[in-house]
């Protein structure tokens, strides 16, 4: 993987049964590490700045059936099995709504409940 | 959308149809204009320093059915109709290796009769 100067790539998680994009984050090679030792998706979170295991509070973990790499190996795709929903909205998805505002996304859980 | 201290943002292209994730390239605010006036996906090349009409060259171009954005606005999501391979290697995705080197993708095309 080349890891370019920030030292992250951007990583694609997607749903393994149904395919919807679910997010976009970022992984550090420690991330990548603990995701393929663990089996749960690990990211870099830019704004703790630290190494983010996806679900360690919320119980909405992934749990990663492949990891692709990019022509470039500079991006990668992680297949996963999403327990409730992957976005902090309360949303199945982080891509719930178009460019012009109109939302799209299925809302499957209450973020009040659960943060 | 927020497109940082970069002045880009990440870009993830899906097949509309089987869902594929195809490939992530960058988008700055140009790019995303031109996307959106012309209906085929626009990126901006970090290697070339341009904005880049995907397929412009290789006749393999993106028509965008919808754009999402995430819950941070600072990624995207290009739903499209590729036509061809979104890969310059030939395969219908970029993303057609797991992070093992297993190939997983499908090639569609040969590239030394396309470019």
């Amino acid at each position: 993987m080349d890891f370019g100067e920030s030292g992250l790539v951007p990583a694609v998680a997607q749903d393994a049964e149904t395919g919807e994009v679910l997010m976009l984050a970022y992984v550090s090679p420690e991330a990548l590490e603990r995701t393929r030792e663990t089996g749960e998706a690990h990211y870099y979170s830019r704004s703790r700045d630290e190494l983010w295991h996806k679900g360690a509070s919320s119980g909405h973990t992934q749990t990663v059936e492949e990891v692709r790499v990019d022509c470039d190996a500079d991006a990668l795709l992680y297949v996963v099995e999403q327990a409730g929903g992957a976005c902090h909205t309360g949303h199945r998805s982080c891509f719930h709504r178009t460019v012009d505002g109109e939302h799209v996304g299925e809302r499957v859980f209450d973020p009040d409940e659960v943060y």
